[in-house]
């Protein structure tokens, strides 16, 4: 294995490992034991590399679970703390992640959205699995939470990312709580709000003269330079770790429910990376006992504007062929996912499917979820009620089944998408006569 | 007292409750007893009204508290739900209040704040109470949530308020969830963001041309006439109601410090009733046995631009006297807070002091928290982080005792305040070159 080293993406994301641990013996990720490439199953020591040295497929970490007694493992999560902490034996976290100085995301509500449910005609008992309600606002703060903890066993002193968005301020704020110090890339152009929200944190903050694609093209050489020694990025050469967190979301909606798996599940799509981890979640808490096995749908959504996953899964390809993104769902504007042909395995798997809708349907939806529940989404979270209520409306969707909706993110990030169309009702003199001239009483 | 009923401001709260209650026999609002004028003592049933009959003083909720078994009161609080509804047993609600539709506000993070004790030179334990992380991210989903279930025990069906912010979300939001018609009026010429903001639950939204001042009269008409029955005013006919909301700020301080009074608490001050219901609640947990007594001082915040309460205290007067606001901290500016007199009086009974902090202080400190600890606050969150440090630097606040500083708000709904100097570091080209050249490495 050692000559293969030197070649390509894999010797440059195993070029820190060497310097920084020994692999394998002084890492304390609790119940992690290691990485597996999900291609070729290859089994790596615990490391900062994301890349399988013989095939390049993606390393996923993989566990030593405490299976047995599943009775004693629910205790002990019921008396953690409130937040995704309480899951630390299924995550790649020491024992004693809770005492370290970290975001202490998750534990967000599982809102009981009968209102909605009303609306959309489902009667199963509808869900939102709310994630505006974390450190930042949005499920990132999981992601980031792991991809922390990873880079202080490694050894790593600056927490960095490539970002157009909720990232940045996840990974600002992460750093600054843990005492790291951040570097944060974007796009030099990017909107004034989200430059504030990731500056905010003190951090360094480095605008790109280039697009999306530029930033992170320019994140993969300083990976591979001496200059980016110490560094973790956690969409990197951390994401391995990274991508756990996802699998608290799952952990969190069982046991909310009761220790009971949801029948369905609406999951937005960007990478695919969250819904291929809830997925994982959910079969690891069969595995262990939590929850009593039975199936289970999973429903992926996009937007119609950035839609590579469903348009596959419509057209029933195996391959996922990228796109260009133009939607109001920037935080799912990936056109080429990484995970999409195993979010499409997953779908087709457990009966599920995967949909798009349109911007107007995302405003849509984002105003539907406010008017009836008090949640105002991201347009993230437009887009997966809005695929509900289509899915419910083409009758892929059981209406007669307990369905859990992702909401990933928060209303207040992208105004902009809202504004137009959410404005006052009336504007009258300060005068009675004016008021009931206005038929509002 | 009927002959008294016709009379000015009493008389016009009173109304509505002949038309929509029998005061005292069917409204069930769990411990509540009655309620009580805070300046002469005279009791009233429980119903929407505000001011005394007699003397126009502020009506508060009276008690009959579950004294006599604390350890038992304990339990039961702490197997409650993860919402302020675990202290439902000292709260104006009925006692299944968590079976109905609410947004279910509280049990907000209590964060350790080390990096930033280390930069105030506090040794003696620092913490936050961060309400950033409430259901529309200010503590106002607490007192809403608590008018709210009021406004359903007197049969109201309209919730209401005036606001220039934070409010108005609230408000729309949580009437949302309670399938209650809210009407909510702001300034006609409120910012495009804050409107957005609370028009996106879907209820009516008016502007009224005027200010502040004149929005507050027509809704002051709009209670005496027959056009507003049914209507409940959140701030106004159920102000008693919603001021005990922000008791269980501390209750949940105490709880989650271990069911341990803080040595001191640094509160913000805008009407002055979150502090000076904070006292109340610390007050209850003593009788109840439920912390051990000990003393605490309390420290009010102002921003120096509206700091009627601070230039009083230290004058050393008993009387504040109203100023025009001018300052950055708008969810702080009344310039003649109701309950003014009330916190020189907490103030200086504890041991305490009001202190305030001009806004270029403001905007530092909301840096320094996010800098420190990645929590990014409300302008008001600026003004209690920036009156500690004032506080600690001339010495009022003892930095070898317990300090629990309040943060009410998110640093998303006050963008502006940062935007100047929160920007880039740098900007580059998507070369190793330029970052080496940046000296960022």
């Amino acid at each position: 294995m050692r000559k293969m080293r030197r070649k390509g993406l894999a010797s440059m994301a195993v070029q820190t490992v060497e310097t920084t641990t020994t692999p394998g013996t002084s890492v304390d990720l609790g119940p992690a034991s290691g990485l597996s490439c999900r291609e070729c199953g290859e089994r790596f020591p615990l490391g900062p590399i994301f890349a399988c040295e013989l095939c390049f497929g993606p390393l996923e970490v993989a566990y030593d679970l405490p299976v047995g007694d599943p009775e004693a493992l629910r205790e002990k999560i019921e008396a953690g703390p409130d937040n995704i902490w309480r899951y630390a034996p299924l995550l790649p976290v020491p024992a004693d992640v809770a005492s370290k100085p970290n975001l202490n995301p998750g534990w967000t509500k599982l809102v009981k959205a009968d209102n909605l449910a009303r609306e959309l005609g489902v009667t199963g008992g509808l869900f939102i699995k709310d994630d505006s309600g974390n450190p930042t606002h949005s499920f990132k703060d999981r992601v980031v939470a792991q991809a922390l903890e990873a880079a202080r066993a490694f050894g790593f002193t600056t927490l960095s990312c490539s970002s157009t968005g909720n990232l940045a301020g996840a990974v600002g704020a992460a750093a600054a709580r843990a005492g790291f110090r951040s570097c944060v890339f974007i796009p030099h152009d990017l909107e004034q709000g989200k430059v504030v929200m990731a500056a905010v944190y003190g951090g360094e903050l480095v605008g790109i003269e280039g697009n999306y694609d530029d930033v992170n093209r320019f994140c993969s050489e300083l990976i591979g330079d001496p200059l980016g020694e110490g560094w973790g990025f956690v969409n990197v050469n951390l994401r391995p770790y990274y991508g756990e967190g996802s699998k608290t979301l799952a952990y969190e909606i069982c046991e909310q429910l009761g220790w009971v798996l949801p029948d369905q599940l609406v999951i937005p799509i960007a990478s695919g990376s969250q819904l291929t981890k809830i997925d994982k979640g959910l079969q690891e808490l069969i595995k262990l006992g939590l929850v009593e096995d039975k199936p289970y749908k999973i429903f992926g959504a996009q937007a119609e504007g950035c839609s590579p996953v469903s348009t596959a899964f419509k057209a029933g390809h195996d391959v996922v062929r990228p796109q260009k993104p133009d939607t109001i769902a920037k935080s799912l504007a990936i056109g080429n996912p990484a995970d999409g042909p195993y979010v499409l395995d997953i779908a087709r798997r457990t009966g599920g499917a995967v949909e798009d809708v349109n911007d107007e349907q995302v405003v849509d939806a984002i105003k539907l979820l406010a008017r009836t529940e008090g949640i105002f989404a991201e347009t993230a979270g437009g887009v997966t009620v809005g695929v509900t209520k289509k899915l419910v409306e083409s009758g892929q969707l059981d209406p007669s089944l307990t369905t859990v909706v992702l909401n990933t993110g928060d209303g207040l990030k992208t105004l902009d998408a809202v504004a137009e169309t959410s404005q006052a009702t009336a504007t009258i003199k300060p005068s009675l006569d004016a008021f009931r001239a206005a038929g509002l009483a």
